[in-house]
């Protein structure tokens, strides 16, 4: 459901197949030390999250600060993880600096097996890497007839309500589950009222930030429309806006995601230590624990549907629900090719030239 | 965090004693056919909600209601419930028809029992009455040094974005978790931009609504400031208020309640099944199943007291967390006295009095 100001402009696409984009980001990966399985994994979460439209967390913002963490030695490029405390439902994990859109799979894989053996599973994860769109976490738990949820604490970049400055992160929350001829249920939102990558996306495209999205210096809400050139000027507001719009609702679900992800996996959320990387929940439902699965897919296909055919309001061309417009795009982008802003072409060309591989093939 | 403008006005209180309130209403419930147990677990929820100052789900607006539901033989007293599906670490209930705030305990127990042996649990509940402020859920874990998650999908008020017509409920969505030295956080909110009760409650108290909480009949979203006598006349919007400032993420908070609660626990939702009572979902999370017990205290402390005292922004007093004012106003009102609206003890005086128990004291 990206903000249609946040395309790319036609004029400035290029498009790229998925398995071509697949093929350079697991070769880019690989080159950078990774191991082939960690690196196709890594590639997969890219590369969906662009077939899906999620922009903002695909291979042109992520992956050259993903490059260059691992360059700069911020990232270990060795396979490897720890797990420090378990039990039947449980575990928690020490990522030791691995990237999050590798270390996720294997998290969420293990939060599905303790939930196929208990009912549910909750994998806790700290000192990790980036975590991407953690939506496609959520998406592996409805591929194996459950409920995924995420969490993640990381950042400081929002503002409580009535606070002067930063002190929690975007903190996203992401659900999915499966149903049969709808679309999956696939929600993964920023708990504040903008996610971060969207301000970079904004400066890139030249759009304009709207009210109730930032605040200046001081942490005074801002609450005309506003170009946007430089993004240390503002800090973000939480989902809601200002108190009266629900501001305090956007900032409990921020706090909700570094409860469970941060503090439940024995780490210090940002605020008190800057740096500490992302922390993350996994959590995975076993359907069949709770009721039948062929009903569960009913009821969401009947719900989807009857959400996905309700009349619009005055003016609205339909209503959607979360994880339509992904599958739709998902859909149009396996059969025409992912659009990338001619800029990312440019730097994927600098990137595979300085690691020596065969440079990403556009469609022409 | 309840706004000014839905406080009790001072001219208008009348104060009763927390030991008073929970005889009184617990001798009603008795009255109705409910156990002395039930009638108990019933009392302690709503006697808590009003100390905490959450007055929306207090004895003001709900139990009248919940009276008038035993009455017309809508709720079950009879004390019993089913439980159709079972795994070490999940069960599903069946309500039969008794009341959420008396199931609500009890589910929440055998969730919190789960997850001391499998280091979480979780409970979806179908087929139940109203379950009052369902933060008292994730406080019982919280009690139990855990972390306590509830959501629920119940009602038919908020307009999804883009729609023209209410398909969901409010669905609120409630997280409590354990500090030492600092209240314990205890966030409950409505997806919706403002929780239903308000609604009512400005009504009585003749307060307006603002600009982003409500649709006319047609879905439109109203932004101006607007004055409220026929609750009929609005349909509810979203947290975010319109699809700019973040209303989908209200939706999707809402859907995620659904899910998690409804259609996990087999159940149907509103929008398919009108009148099919509110569906819940009660988790708990055993904190030392994931990390030291003090550790995480500790780390609570440290956040919550950097919030609390954090700059404020130009012009606010004062950083508050989920839960703090609600602590502070439980020790007030535990030492003072509950402001109940005159209008709500002539409630109370005329069901003593139809019921045949000694009327609720209050504080001269």
């Amino acid at each position: 459901m990206i903000l249609e100001r946040f395309k790319v402009p036609q004029k400035d696409q290029v498009l790229v197949s998925e398995g071509a984009l697949r093929r350079t980001v697991t070769q880019i990966f690989e080159k950078l030390g990774v191991s082939a399985d960690d690196a196709a994994d890594a590639a997969d979460v890219l590369t969906m999250t662009d077939l899906r439209g999620v922009e903002t967390h695909g291979v042109s913002n992520m992956l050259r600060a993903y490059v260059r963490d691992y360059r700069a030695g911020k990232l270990d490029p060795r396979p490897g993880w720890r797990i420090v405390r378990e039990s039947p439902g449980t575990a928690v994990i020490d990522a030791e600096r691995r990237l999050g859109i590798i270390v996720g799979p294997k998290a969420m894989r293990l939060a599905i097996d303790k939930a196929r053996t208990v009912g549910v599973g909750v994998v806790t994860v700290y000192n990790s890497g980036h975590f991407g769109a953690i939506g496609h976490f959520a998406m592996q738990a409805a591929q194996q007839n459950m409920v995924g949820v995420c969490f993640t604490g990381a950042g400081l970049s929002v503002v409580p309500t009535f606070a002067a400055k930063p002190m929690l992160g975007t903190n996203p929350i992401a659900v999915a589950a499966p149903a049969r001829r709808e679309a999956p249920m696939l929600f993964d939102a920023a708990t504040s009222a903008i996610a971060g990558n969207k301000i970079r996306l904004a400066i890139r495209l030249g759009s304009p930030l709207l009210p109730g999205w930032v605040t200046d210096k001081e942490g005074n809400p801002i609450t005309e429309e506003k170009p946007v050139f430089d993004r240390d000027e503002y800090h973000q507001l939480p989902l809601g806006g200002t108190r009266e719009q629900g501001s305090h609702k956007g900032y409990g679900f921020a706090l909700m995601a570094e409860v469970l992800s941060t503090v439940l996996a024995g780490a210090l959320p940002t605020m008190l230590a800057p740096g500490g990387g992302s922390k993350n929940h996994f959590a995975a439902y076993n359907i069949e624990a709770f009721t039948d699965l062929e009903q569960f897919k009913d009821t969401m296909d009947r719900m989807l549907e009857t959400l996905r055919t309700a009349p619009p309001a005055p003016g609205q061309e339909r209503v959607l629900y979360p994880g339509l417009s992904e599958a739709e795009e998902l859909q149009k982008r396996r059969a025409k090719g992912i659009p990338l802003h001619k800029e990312v072409l440019q730097w994927f060309g600098e990137c595979t030239r300085e690691l020596g591989i065969a440079p990403l093939a556009s469609i022409s």
